[in-house]
């Protein structure tokens, strides 16, 4: 692809690649009074897979500029809205390359694929533990006054499907979900306002065993893209370690949540913060003091020596790491005890999976959820899942170096020399595709040269050229592009 | 799948097949006083895409029914908003299925493909021309103050990316895309409120090679998914006809959109009141009349006599006739002068796609827009393009009985009999997932007859049994299931 900065938009459209070579050739300023010269720099405004650096420095809001035609109605800002991403062929091949792995790597572990909708019920995200997802929500009151809100999130419509499923689905269902989610978040450090998230879950399963399935499937993603226990690992904890020392300091079993949502952000905000919150759930000093130590806990057998070995956490904890060394992932995980999440949900188990040289976000986390449904008003049933972004994973995989080339892929092109053999290229074109091949159809009356350069462009194995003396004889030219090889062929043997 | 209507959920999900038969073998009314008996009809209130006469039917608003836990938080409303659609696994095998479809016509084609941000500005949708599409927007005014909204159509976002994009793309592109729009429509006649959208466009090309390449591209998809020219139709009429007409009545071009908006209302409103919006609009009575008159017009020949040979709007269908019986599909287009789209923006050749038995919508729709980019303050550039969406023409298929049947595919069950053998079991499903086998592992304790029941559901092709006293040798058993064939193998043998 070449830039041509001073030439009029129409002559760039109408004949895309002569109009640079023209301008060169003349020498002839044609075009520098054209008053529509659009800023290339739009471009690099919009947080992309292969530019989130660019994001982070700040995004412009250049404006399409005011053309000379009459039929000029308003200007629009080119980018799309703040935080929000455009996906043109180039970020769209890398979106499909990372969704495609997602997707196999749950079907390898027998997961079903479902979505839920973009739009739910407010209702469904409002939970009363002072998450920061509910002051992020994109929510808003539709034409017929339902509070409505872009899902922040997929878990609370999985459960919500589960419960409308009821008995009529058989235990346990393995469901995975990419899906994209909306939070408003502050522009700072170059975050988008929605991402896509991959989610595999477990529902009808009480065992750890489920845990270390999804550790072991996110595992499975890592090594097919390239990525090491070096350069990513997986902390892990368990809630029930939190619940033990609330239970006790006789702390209600009705603001778990809301301790744990507390102390998820001891690295966000002030310590006296945290502790005024903990003290505002009625925690006594005693309480907030062994919680917070217990955090500093980065082995299990700290932790017996801390909770004894009787509790259940511990057992969990111990029978997740066992079935890791089986797995096959054990230097992948560590215990760590400082790591809670932000969802109030989460009753069991939780991880995380980060970049060792933690410069990055988590890369994905989750946990077992095994009282969901009871807050929806349903009985509850075991539940356990992960979800995983599409942005730091991309960020991780640049930085290492690990990112595909992918390019457009296109068998062949198919020209016509001359505006009466359009008809005929058309033919050849639709005899191609019923054979399978793909084909770029050139729509117009263009020179050889200009058919060689897109077929270079759009990385074609193959030339087809109709020219009317071969026409004439039922046949049609090949140039194929790798070997630079040229010969004539009769169309119906063509494949 | 089997139903229980009366049996506790507790029960069903510790063992699902389990509960009925051990409610009908004991005949013990066990779980008549259990209180959290979902409606099962719950199943069936959201429009689906096998299930879309009962949306049409209306849709019951079940609620969760409260249970006894104490962890009782809120009843929610189990079902998706309305108008809107969950993906059960079932659900999305279709919606996958389909869209699999979308994607290789497109890239047998050679179009790439691309994505815009479901939420935009709403300006980038809010045109003058009285559309019966602004009216049914999902606007809302986010927490900074921007006017956005979910988009209704991917066209304009199509538009912005192109003028953002300027000049550093080699015209032409041929892109495409499959996103959700939204329109918020009254929600008789079980129409939904989102529905997703394939489309093709061709940016660059100012001959109707485009649309006849357009055309093409539905005809190949119809063909490949079993509907033929005696299921389907193509009505093609251009605006250039209409334009024609109001010249000779020197009817002003800014008026164009609005008149073409008014007159795709024909079968939907009076048309005392289509007169009166043309009267509006500053159209003489004979004005008005002729315009009437040019409608009912049903081939190019009766259209030639009305206008003359040498308007422009005559050679463009010309050529796209001569075109379609080149391609080989003219027996599925036909003249239309009715057709004229509800969108203002479209400039020359329109197009629909309709069933031939007209029972239902629109399947499909498109055509030129030449001028959409100044209306967003930038330079024109020629263009064209279509939306397929995803709801009428699987109506169609069920309708045929050509939608495929589409059953879970896992390739292993692995069960281990007893729980110490789990950690064993997970070591066999690594291996067979390693060597790209798909594998569902059972994860907790369960009788070798539940793990048949679950290889049957899923269709697996091999049930693997990790057994101890095969174990104990390095053995697993296999169970092949198409043929009941069974034997052991020694687990570096499984592949």
């Amino acid at each position: 692809m070449h830039v041509i900065t001073n030439c009029s938009f129409l002559i760039h459209y109408r004949y895309p690649s002569a109009a640079a070579a023209f301008l060169r050739t003349l020498r002839h300023p044609l075009s520098l009074d054209a008053p529509s010269i659009f800023k290339v720099k739009a471009l690099f405004t919009s947080a992309s897979y292969s530019e989130l650096d660019n994001a982070r420095a700040g995004r412009s809001s250049s404006l399409a500029s005011h053309p000379p035609s009459s039929d000029f109605t308003q200007k629009i800002d080119v980018n799309p809205p703040k935080g929000t991403r455009d996906f043109p062929p180039e970020e769209m091949r890398m979106r499909t390359w990372l969704f495609q792995n997602f997707r196999e790597v749950s079907q390898l572990f027998g997961f079903e694929e479902v979505d839920f909708p973009v739009l739910e019920s407010e209702a469904l995200f409002v939970r009363k533990a002072g998450e920061e997802i509910k002051d992020q929500l994109y929510c808003f009151e539709d034409r017929g006054n339902r509070r409505v809100a872009l899902r922040p999130e997929l878990t609370p419509s999985l459960a919500r499907l589960v419960l409308q499923k009821g008995k009529s689905v058989s235990l346990p269902l393995k469901w995975f979900a990419i899906g994209q989610c909306w939070r408003y978040e502050r522009m700072t450090r170059g975050r988008r306002r929605e991402h896509y998230q991959w989610n595999m879950d477990i529902i009808g399963v009480p065992n750890v065993t489920a845990e270390a399935e999804l550790i072991s499937s996110i595992v499975t993603f890592f090594k097919r893209i390239g990525i090491t226990a070096s350069d990513v690992g997986f902390k892990v904890s368990s809630r029930k370690v939190l619940q033990e020392v609330l239970r006790r300091y006789s702390v209600p079993d009705s603001l778990f949540g809301r301790v744990c949502v507390t102390i998820d952000k001891l690295e966000k905000i002030p310590m006296d913060d945290i502790k005024n919150e903990l003290r505002a759930a009625e925690l006594s000093e005693q309480a907030v003091e062994e919680l917070l130590q217990i955090l500093t806990v980065k082995s299990l057998e700290e932790l017996e020596e801390k909770l004894g070995s009787s509790v259940e956490a511990l057992a969990e904890l111990k029978q997740l790491f066992s079935l890791a060394e089986k797995y096959g992932y054990s230097e992948w995980i560590h215990f760590d005890a400082s790591i809670v999440r932000g969802l109030a949900y989460y009753t069991g188990i939780v991880f995380e999976g980060f970049d060792q040289e933690r410069k990055l976000r988590a890369i994905c986390g989750g946990g077992r959820y095994d009282r969901l449904l009871s807050t929806f008003g349903g009985e509850d049933v075991p539940a356990c899942g992960f979800g995983f972004g599409d942005a730091v994973i991309i960020e991780l995989l640049k930085d290492r170096g690990l990112l595909p080339e992918l390019s457009p892929q296109v068998q062949n092109v198919v020209c016509a020399l001359g505006q009466d053999l359009q008809v005929a290229a058309s033919l050849v074109a639709t005899r191609l595709r019923e054979k399978g091949q793909t084909v770029d159809l050139v729509l117009e009356n263009k020179p050889l040269k200009w058919a060689f350069k897109r077929a270079a462009r759009v990385n074609a194995q193959r030339l087809i050229i109709v020219g009317s003396s071969e026409w004439e004889k039922g046949m049609v030219g090949v140039k194929v592009l790798s070997s630079g090889e040229q010969y004539d062929i009769r169309i119906d043997e063509l494949e």
